[in-house]
């Protein structure tokens, strides 16, 4: 096999770092780790073939460092970058820099990712290309009559949002004429005291909507497959903490419709690389929240049920090979759940860095563990608190959790807090076992609501 | 789910001791682990919901006594054994005492046990149920009239061995008719020197065959599978070294052929459990060695290339359940390999026993590790050396290979000396690469005769 690249270059950390170093290694490539002087100890730094260290601890010095990137790229003759995940993974200059120092992003064009990271011209184009999104308003509301008829039209509850707001002011959920007519007044009285602007519009609102998003794979030749959707419902703070796929609330029917959507958009975008649709589900109905132009925290579920390497065929479809899945190959298999294990206090959320004492992963069949961590390393306080990803597949959904449950215990992570207690106690949950979730359940669970 | 028994008393130690309380675990049962005084603080032992000491470190006095572990189970009121590899694993009056005192042994029947263990019964058996075996002449030889006649049958080379043999005396190999006339005085002469009697017979002779085994698993009552081959051929000392499955060298003929006679086999016989069918294959043409009535070292590459636990399948029909699983279901997915790691010096093959200073699996998509190492445990020197399985899976053989390669790589079990460096070294030789190697390679690898 010749390497598609000779050497590339990982512009980021911890385990989505050495996600990237083994996939470049399983395709011979040489691997470039980049480290802050905090990271010199990094498992992806012990085990790149070469390393360069971009600067002091903070990520704007160092991993957001661009001018230091670039160098580091440039000095190890590296012939492309991997971005990983956050960090400079959507911006698009950083992407459009890359190309122009002679080496490849390995992601989407510079174009597709600034569309997609502007909010409304994403939803523009997203609607542009066939992907639903929440129904409203098309402009400005001009009088209550419109709002009813518009309302009568999406139906009920619906949001009457303030066109220059932010934060839930000017916001109002109304579920019914009466509570619409009232909403309005009150929503254009808050907008114009907070905004000076009392343009309002009308979306429809969705009390109990499911996160599901579909992870899709295109070479920008008209190659495109979907390897279907993740349940990314269980979340705090609009941080995503456990993730299943498929979703135990999508029947084949709507999967399949998503996922056919979702290739289609990508393929009339001409769209290369790995990338997501987000939406918020509800009553079989889904609505576009954004595209995320780069790999997720949570592709391993999808790996886990396909057998794909996304990140691979990531970087093969940067090197410009077409992609040599078609949609009939995909055979989806099983169910995978992945738990982020984060340094923290499992009950306040603080972040708890600090020396491992001991680390032992748990092991068996269908368990996957991708971590950076090892015995003595030491978690800098400077990053994310992201530590492990464990992720299980079973041939059921229930083989899955028992199989988590017993995975979960097995893990050994001594000397500093982790979210392992939290996970424990999540996938005990009558709800959870049922599959009977919302976004807003674990909110709830947390603060004893449910 | 209701589990299939309450507690299941494990009659075994090191992985595959853990590999099955992992199967219990996610099946809800509770497990019991048993050890000798050598084993206290083997993370079975820490794992199991309860444990009980049965004797000092000789595995006679432990592991194979009887006694003390019928006594373990009736105390802790387990309802079944599952005896895991080796040790009593094959032992029939086991199986038969653990019937008689009231619990259900996690095998196949002592009547299956002791045919099968019975090497000139088991081949009768096999070719009463149509499992190919080795041609030859059907009893001694009488004249060398007719051992030509016997030898243009069945094609040479042929063997002329010993009825009474062992050890390779009174064989030699005829590979044209004036070689059988001159072997078959020799043969006789021998014989009769060593055992006093010259009784030989004929027998196909194979120069380069590859160990092809086939896993089944039946539930006695007309439920029988099998989850295809394994290619076991690389070989030390009739040790298994690394196994893969499918093997590179059948195709998709050969492979339904073989399985469906076993399938047809264990039908016939009523067989109740996992088993395995080793033969020796060359030329298109299969030969029966034995059938192992127990679970196999490297159960965990059909596994991987199947989703299918064989733990727990094997606890279920022994508990009387009706296998689930038909030929059909069955999706044959990619291609996987197991390296045995042992605690011995990768050159000489001397045990290396000893405290592990640091003990880091590798992880990542595609990686299984099966193992009770953990950093800090010491290896007691009575037992076999098999420290840990790795088990990679690809969807090609190619990317299996790499990962491998890349897992190889990652592992680190500081402290003593294991066979990763012959791991390493074997998979990049080309023939193994190539897929090009049989029974006799390794050996040959290794004494630098290749």
């Amino acid at each position: 096999m010749t390497a598609v690249f000779e050497k590339v270059l990982i512009a980021n950390r911890g385990e989505i770092a050495l996600r990237i170093h083994r996939a470049c290694r399983e395709m011979g490539i040489h691997t470039v780790a980049v480290h802050s002087t905090a990271d010199a100890n990094a498992m992806h730094v012990r085990l790149a073939d070469e390393s360069v260290c971009i600067g002091p601890p903070a990520g704007r010095d160092s991993y957001l460092n661009v001018p230091a990137l670039i160098t580091a790229a440039t000095i190890t003759g590296a012939d492309a970058i991997h971005p990983g995940v956050g960090f400079l993974s959507e911006n698009s200059d950083f992407a459009a820099m890359v190309e122009d120092h002679g080496m490849t992003f390995i992601g989407p064009s510079p174009e597709h990712i600034a569309l997609m990271g502007d909010k409304i011209a994403a939803k523009d184009a997203a609607e542009r290309f066939g992907i639903p999104i929440v129904p409203g308003s098309s402009g400005a509301i001009t009088s209550p009559d419109q709002a009813l008829k518009v309302a009568e039209e999406i139906g009920y509850p619906v949001l009457v949002k303030a066109k220059a707001g932010g934060g839930g002011r000017g916001m109002k959920v109304a579920r019914d004429p009466e509570g619409l007519v009232e909403g309005l007044v009150m929503a254009k009285n808050e907008a114009q005291a907070a905004f000076g602007n009392d343009d309002v519009y009308l979306e429809k609102y969705l009390d109990n909507p499911r996160h599901i998003e579909v992870q899709i794979l295109a070479d920008g030749q008209g190659g495109a497959v979907h390897l279907g959707e993740r349940d990314c419902s269980l979340q705090r703070r609009h941080q995503k903490v456990l993730e299943e796929a498929p979703s135990p609330a999508l029947n084949q029917t709507e999967r399949e419709r998503i996922g056919d959507i979702a290739i289609k958009a990508v393929r009339e975008m001409g769209y290369r690389s790995a990338g997501t649709f987000e939406f918020l589900y509800q009553d079989g109905e889904f609505y576009f929240i954004e595209m995320n132009t780069r790999l997720q925290v949570e592709h391993p579920i999808s790996e886990m049920i396909t057998g794909i390497d996304l990140v691979r065929e990531q970087i093969r479809v940067a090197a410009g090979i077409p992609l040599e899945i078609s949609q009939e190959d995909i055979r989806f298999q099983g169910h995978a759940i992945e738990c982020r294990i984060n340094a923290e206090n499992p009950e306040t959320f603080v972040p708890s860095p600090g020396r491992l004492s001991d680390y032992h992963a748990p092991g068996g069949l269908g368990v996957r563990v991708d971590s950076g961590l090892y015995s003595g390393y030491s978690i800098p306080p400077y990053y994310d608190s992201l530590i492990a990803k464990l992720v299980v597949h079973g041939q059921t959904r229930n083989e899955c959790l028992m199989r988590l449950r017993r995975a979960l215990e097995e893990f050994v992570i001594d000397g500093i807090q982790t979210t392992i207690p939290l996970h424990q106690r999540l996938i005990g949950e009558g709800d959870f076992i049922n599959g009977d979730y919302n976004i807003h359940w674990l909110e709830k669970l947390l603060s004893g609501k449910l």
